[in-house]
């Protein structure tokens, strides 16, 4: 069973549950629109069902809802942020705000993130460059359910990186990807309805091919992208750990196994050698390279092209990437956003606790 | 059959070939040096397998052995160059030390390439930033070979991206993969073998999953890392597709199914939108975000701590991306090249033909 909730409806809401954590007004705003652009784009996984799992991270301390987010260090192109162990959802807007700022400037811009938590989807803070006619880059570590090729031992975080690319007359190009062959939202999906995964997902506790969803409460991994080591999977690990290492030991925050969990009743690994969790941001201003004109008339062509490009079925087109996100946010924007039962239980749970009315539309 | 040849005499030869079509003495020195770390690193299909096949270029006209190599467009942090149509061995290492000087002043330093031709491995040119304490990143556009999700058209190259990040006891990080489930030389070394490929690597012309390593001949293409949808060949394409951008959309090179073919007798793509090969190079310089000294000592741990990672076999440990071709590296300068009989031929022939003696040291 699914309900249909407005958007907005769900924006002020969860405006509303931020605020009441202690969130200044203006982070609360930031929050729940970084938060809510997942539902919008299709990533249920990241959106408004993990609203209670912020929140508990903020009941277990891990969250501070009013942080001293902080340029600690900081060249003409590059920056590092401490955090100050805010929601990521607003540490993420502010060091992509600061990349932005220091392209402007010098052409370019750079920032490595510490003392940060979860950031919400990587596509939300690159799209903060389009407007600008910039290049946007966003990339996180988050903790390890990734076995690296060979190995048993879950090290990595599904490590996400996007890539998004103003173009001219078509929409703009936004690769947003987990670093593993499937993101662990999807086999949520499976687990739920009862489904096998695909071989290549996950692995069992001794590193044997597995279809069982649930396999990651029995010590398995997800599998970098490739899946195993004769399909690539070394490259998947070496993305992932690009990742990791861009936005972790660049700036001072954890990595690899010491990343801090999301579920706040998972404990936090000892001896961390660093600060929260680390994320990576870049700008890059198109006219730093070429006229902004010039490159968007070559962007479109390529995008015109590809799209264009013979396909396999005529039933199925080749897309660019951030086409189907792209639908999902205007078809949800219009119709709303649909939630599973448990979802929407728990946000009203959420809403009784702190006192703000969850309008329902079929209440 | 194999015959092994010492580095330096296969550098002199090398060399001196370049010289013969007409590059200058510095010039030759340099290309020869890159091409040849193909060969060091073990990744024989990029090496000097192919400097008759650079020479083919050159007798076509494709290449110009006297260019003129020029920063067309620059910020402080950015820079477009204009490979003037030179051997993408020389426009790399040219275009590279643009990137890192940049970085010494203002923390990074980016540079997108137009007009340039291949340019051997991607990790020579990001590993020139590892002796001056930065993390360097170096891709390119290729021919197209590879079809992109849903598609039986080939409208990518492989698309390699090499990311070396220095660390400090230990070896560095050397990530360098093409986005592609295999590269073109695996194939190469299944048809010399006659063996059947893995599926996931390549699909016929009509979009079925094949094991015949022959199938580009028959108008098939290689797959996307990921393989097909299931398994993630959406995000194999998005980044060969970003590599494509960057190098190219970004530098007025020519991008999808427009790149220039490495073969000379295989005609160049009418209706080129821009000149040559694109590359897309950058250098983050490491104290630019903390002290190189803090860097240095989380990266041995990162690199520690996955050293470590549970094997699922204890015959294989985990590996860091860059120990193989560090490994063949170190024993190929010791003991030498080992290369087939049919590279040695095409050697021995270039020789002839240019009035080059090819000492062989089993001759």
């Amino acid at each position: 069973m699914e309900h249909i909730i407005a958007y907005k409806t769900l924006l002020a809401f969860t405006e509303n549950i931020f605020k009441q954590i202690g969130c200044s007004n203006t982070d609360a705003g930031i929050a729940a629109k970084a938060l809510l652009a997942a539902d919008l784009r299709g990533i249920d996984s990241h959106g408004v069902a993990r609203l209670s799992g912020y929140v508990r991270l903020w009941e277990a301390k891990r969250v501070n809802a009013k942080p001293t987010i902080s340029i600690v260090h900081e060249t003409a192109s590059t920056a590092v942020v401490d955090g100050g162990s805010g929601l990521g959802l607003v540490v993420a807007p502010f060091a992509m705000q600061v990349a932005i700022d220091k392209a402007k400037q010098v052409g370019t811009g750079w920032v490595s993130v510490n003392h940060s938590n979860h950031f919400g989807i990587a596509g939300y803070h690159a799209m903060m460059a389009l407007e600008h006619d910039m290049i946007g880059i966003a990339m996180t570590n988050a903790s390890a359910l990734v076995a690296p090729t060979f190995s048993i031992e879950r090290m990595l975080g599904t490590n996400p990186i996007c890539v998004a690319i103003p173009a001219g007359n078509e929409p703009a190009f936004v690769a947003d990807l987990a670093t593993t062959t499937a993101a662990n939202g999807k086999l949520e999906i499976l687990q739920r309805k009862s489904l096998q995964a695909p071989t290549g997902w996950i692995q069992d506790k001794d590193g044997n091919a597995s279809t069982n969803p649930h396999e990651l409460k029995g010590g398995g991994a997800l599998l970098p992208l490739g899946g195993d080591r004769d399909h690539g999977s070394h490259k998947g690990y070496a993305l992932g750990a690009v990742v990791d290492i861009f936005s972790a030991v660049l700036s001072g925050a954890n990595y690899g196994p010491w990343v801090p969990p999301f579920p706040a009743y998972v404990p936090m690994p000892e001896n961390q050698p660093g600060k929260g969790i680390g994320h990576f941001f870049g700008a890059m201003r198109i006219d730093a390279f070429r006229t902004a004109s010039d490159f968007k008339l070559h962007m479109d062509q390529w995008i015109q092209r590809f799209r264009m490009a013979k396909p396999i079925n005529e039933t199925q087109k080749v897309l660019i990437p951030g086409d189907p996100e792209r639908e999902a946010q205007a078809e949800r924007m219009q119709n709303g956003i649909p939630l599973l039962n448990a979802v929407v239980q728990d946000l009203k749970d959420l809403g009784e606790r702190f006192g703000i009315a969850w309008e329902m539309p079929d209440a």
